[in-house]
């Protein structure tokens, strides 16, 4: 029923445990699980993994390190992308329990006879169960020992406690020398890099002149340090209750409609709005966002509008009334009429296949034009099985693609989209504003159990969305806001207009936009003099020189009296890059305060000074202690990014 | 891969899932899941439950609550003592989603023609799907409400925006009326009540005059309000190397040696030891107790002294030096040559077969005469495996008997023997003292994961164990450690000479008794002026006075300014009974405290005046709101016992 060994509670794993933890290429990820088992006897554990399957290479294999309360771990990295099987055992090392009594054994003065005869029975079946090379032990140091304990009685019995320093050390790190008690295995998916540090900017190409147009804006974007640009739906839009400017219910002549209201005459979701240019253009504009070192985002928005053509070729697709006409969306007493949401469980199975293939067919065409990263447009109005079965499904043909989920819905659903294998998710930051409620929000995604699947990617802005402090807000909001999100997390994104400090909401209640790009076309001006572009090219030249900030796990919240100002740092697991952030939450006033670090924590002297570079401004501070002061005037700067570090 | 909807978290559960959780005949346990599906589709959920196997009854059923966060739960309760299937279920409740909808639509006065033809197909799948009497249906309410939706159109459109409320009543509480959408199942173990509500006395029964003078002491025992008499290993003790007084090496003439010395020429586990009695004596000692409302509880202590009949006839069951002589016990540099562990693993895996089968026989030995409770000696240095086999196998023939673990041991394995299937388990209070020790292990055991299967049983000293403050303490102090353990939680124990405030330490750094009774006889004078068993009666009726102090679950901590006051209260579930104790940890000094209690979780007037009766004293006062004074002199009484409740 169970192993003569217990290993329990491994990490990082998922909550069912039938969906893989999450790992990415060059992240140090921390192998852990509860070890023991019955009586005095040492243990020795270790980490195997390889590629999931057969005939995917050998095992790597590290040792893991027991903390003491019986957690063992270790940091491993992972080199490939794809899929992992991640295998902890444990065995009764033997000869290592053996070094332990007799060390404490020689301490008491005891007799050692019989404990030498025990450890040359050990050293036989050592040396009888190598193999000449087998994971470093040295046959000759071992046949070395074992020629003492032959020799004399008088030699041997006076023998220090352990054996010998060169046999203890060619005996260090091997692998199980007899059987394994105890083993527990789990999977883990490695994405690419980009999964674990990317930052992305939303634009509408139709704004910019369609394809063509923003493949000219591209360097401005790759300029303020960008890599993933989005794109709302490139689609045909609807003609059938295309909804007019601000959202209103009617659209009137020249109105462009909602790219969300996909599907006309002109195609559906595998189509390109023929405004946007042709599927040559959009191979141009993907060319030149890789010549920048960026990459284009889809967006997977899987809707119709009532021209879709599905929705005459494939009616079982939809929910109908009774009088048998399809049901546009509903949020009672909202309707939604330029929108025909898909019923995912058509009553036939044979339906449902074909249904779920097409879906899964569009994101095929799109792969094949080079495209390899999808936002996901509402994924809880799907099923969940639906994305259970696509992700892996996609995945395993293109194990580079990269899903972020739209679902800014309730907390549990939120997890369980990426437990089942989206790649990031939108978060609740956009609402986030007090100092309690970011800390205890990152705290939470940094450090708690969903930090082993759900990557966060914060955003201050999106079409949707014109949240507070941004809400008429001055630019120094804007600043802060960016900042926090660039930060905190290593993933974020901003839409486009955020530079300009575009805050003009719907009405008072409404977060929505005022002339919402989602229903007309905008023309920026992109060299205003106070676009503070500058400003967020320089926060991203920050996160690309720190390894710190480049992924989720070391983050640590720190005591400040000023219930105004945040300070947190972020670190790398070894603390070679250490970073502080220091940032006024308030865009309207300047405020001071005591900030107190924990030094060990950070790998910072306790007693000698150390260094705080402030990467924004470049000034450097000399600190001593834990405890420093701090002076922040948003009109200024929002905050300090201190590089930690102890003078070279 | 998953199901249509999403159900996860169950509660109760083990952390593997592969064990059971607990629960017992008249507990109400809280059964909850996470709850959710894509869209905006109205979930209904139950739960339900039947003896584990096929023709074990019928399926229990309740009707699940929507909490919010998705978060769902209903308290149910088991009424047979064995291992139960729990199913929770969850679908899509069409017509409630109609009725939601619906209601929102005629409040924004939108036409309901269309709806009003859906709810007639609902309606008639649901009479389609039901037989007469299913799950309260009533068909003919159904066919009613029917006959209005199909009569005219005038008086349809005016409909209320539900059904009528006969139809809405005749609905409530059914089961699924379409398909399942999502199920998810956990096993739970049913012990019977004394699993968990029990009060356990332990007494060396040859100090007593052996079988026939502890039958006589039972009654003595009675009156203090102990329902579990449990006795150190009852078997032929060995005489190589047995100890003397005081753990000394070497027994003089005439020492009777420790019991857990287990077997001699005289027999092993399934022998009783000659000085004792004969069996029929043990009988006459079981009766004797059944007919006090108690039962006798032994030691399952597996270990053999060298003069163990099962070191000549099963030399490989046990460890053996290189020579080939049997391992005595090692702790190094300890030695205990007058034991020998057993070797649960032999090299041949029959042997393991025959030495497990061996100590299963032990227990069905006992069982045979009508034992049903076993205190298990040191369950931390045998297998978990051995215990994960053993432990079921037992309680599929008898699946009364209870089994208390004494794992002294570090808190993952300790709460791994609870979930492999421990009844009951030793803890640390025997060593928490102070008052946020208390505080935080208290709310640990009754509000944390481990509520789910491991039950706590505290017990303020040993045979071993003479603990802070007891160690030259007061008889203040062994009232107030007895109050402690007894308000705490549910089961507790004490080792008998505690009432008489035996309180001498082997030395100042051995927490064992001087003069043990573990190696000689004592003879006590139960009727001593000053003992404190009349306090530990008046402790003992209030416990069973109050289902409140009977569960673990209901308890919270409150707080108050004293860190030597404790306060906490006990509740019922359904906060039918409220029990608040108060207690001063300071056996030496009076102290008075602030008391802040949350009125409204405890079920309490929040403005109106309410009564709380000291249940030690009989003293009843009139408190309002939530902070009250109290003052404690330990010469007088350790704490209150308030019962909690709105004047009658």
């Amino acid at each position: 029923m169970i192993d003569r060994i217990v290993i329990d509670d491994l990490r990082p794993r998922t909550p069912s445990g039938i969906f893989p933890a999450k790992a990415s290429v060059g992240e140090v990820v921390q192998v852990s699980a509860t070890i023991f088992t019955d009586g005095h006897d040492r243990l020795a554990a270790q980490v195997k993994w390889r590629g999931w399957g057969a005939g995917n290479g050998d095992w790597l294999v590290a040792p893991m390190v027991d903390r003491g309360n019986d957690h063992w771990d270790v940091s491993v990295g992972f080199t490939e992308i794809g899929a992992y099987e991640v295998v902890v055992e444990a065995w009764v090392d033997r000869l290592e329990t053996w070094r332990h009594d007799a060390r404490l054994k020689v301490a008491a003065g005891q007799d050692m006879e019989t404990e030498l005869s025990e450890v040359a029975l050990l050293l036989e079946d050592a040396l009888a169960g190598l193999s000449g090379d087998d994971r470093g032990v040295d046959r000759e140091v071992v046949s070395r020992a074992l020629g003492v304990l032959r020799s004399s009685c008088a030699e041997r019995v006076r023998l220090d406690a352990a054996l010998d320093e060169d046999l203890a050390a060619a005996l260090e790190g091997r692998g199980p020398a007899g059987e394994v008690g105890g083993s527990a295995s789990m999977r883990v998916w490695v994405d690419r890099e980009r999964a674990r540090f990317s930052t992305w900017y939303e634009l509408f190409p139709r704004s910019e002149g369609g394809f063509v147009g923003t493949a000219e804006r591209l360097a401005g974007v790759a300029a303020m340090g960008f890599d993933v640009v989005y794109l709302p739906p490139i689609h045909p839009i609807g003609e059938t209750c295309r909804k007019g400017r601000d959202n209103t219910l009617r659209a009137g002549p020249g109105d462009v409609g909602s790219p969300w209201a996909i599907g006309s005459a002109m195609g559906g979701h595998d189509a390109i709005h023929p405004d946007l240019g042709t599927e040559a253009d959009f191979k141009d504009l993907l060319n030149e966002a890789a010549s920048l070192g960026m990459e284009i985002a889809l967006d997977y928005a899987l809707q119709c509008s009532p021209d879709h053509p599905w929705v005459t070729e494939h009616p079982e697709w939809f929910h109908h009334r009774p009088d048998g006409t399809i049901k546009y969306a509903e949020n009672p007493p909202k309707k939604y009429q330029d929108i025909y949401p898909i019923n995912f469980w058509p009553a036939a199975e044979e339906d449902r296949r074909a249904l779920w293939d097409a879906c899964r067919s569009i994101l095929d065409h799109w792969i094949g034009l080079g495209v390899r990263i999808f936002r996901v447009d509402n994924p809880h109005t799907k099923p969940m099985a639906f994305w259970a079965w696509l992700i892996p499904e996609i995945q395993r043909a293109y194990p580079e693609v990269i899903f972020l989920a739209e679902a800014f819905t309730r907390p549990k659903v939120m997890a369980k989209l990426a437990e089942v294998g989206f790649t990031q998710s939108y978060t609740y930051f956009t609402w986030r504003t007090a100092k309690h409620e970011l800390a205890s929000y990152v705290t939470e995604l940094a450090s708690g159990p969903t930090a082993d699947w759900l990557r966060p990617n914060f955003w201050p802005n999106t079409p949707d969305i014109l949240a507070d402090p941004l809400r008429d807000g001055s630019l120094a909001a804007f600043r802060l806001r960016v900042l926090l999100a660039a930060t905190l997390v290593p993933s974020y994104g901003i839409y486009s207009g955020y530079e300009l400090g575009e805050n003009q909401p719907q009405s008072d209640t409404n977060e929505e936009y005022r002339n919402s790009e989602k229903y007309e076309l905008k023309r920026r001006d992109w060299d205003a003099a106070d676009s503070i572009a500058p400003f967020i090219a320089r926060v991203n030249r920050v996160r690309r020189r720190h390894p710190a900030l480049q992924q989720l796990r070391g983050t640590m919240m720190h005591h400040g009296d000023n219930d105004l100002v945040l300070a947190y740092s972020r670190f790398t697991i070894d603390r070679s890059d250490v970073v502080l952030c220091v940032v006024n939450l308030d865009p309207y006033g300047a405020h001071h305060d005591m900030i107190t670090i924990d030094l060990a924590a950070l790998g910072l002297p306790e007693h000698d000074a150390y260094e705080a570079h402030d990467e924004m401004t470049g000034a450097t501070y000399v600190w001593h202690g834990r405890t420093n002061y701090v002076r922040l005037d948003p009109n200024d700067q929002p905050g300090h990014v201190f590089h930690l570090r102890v003078a070279p």
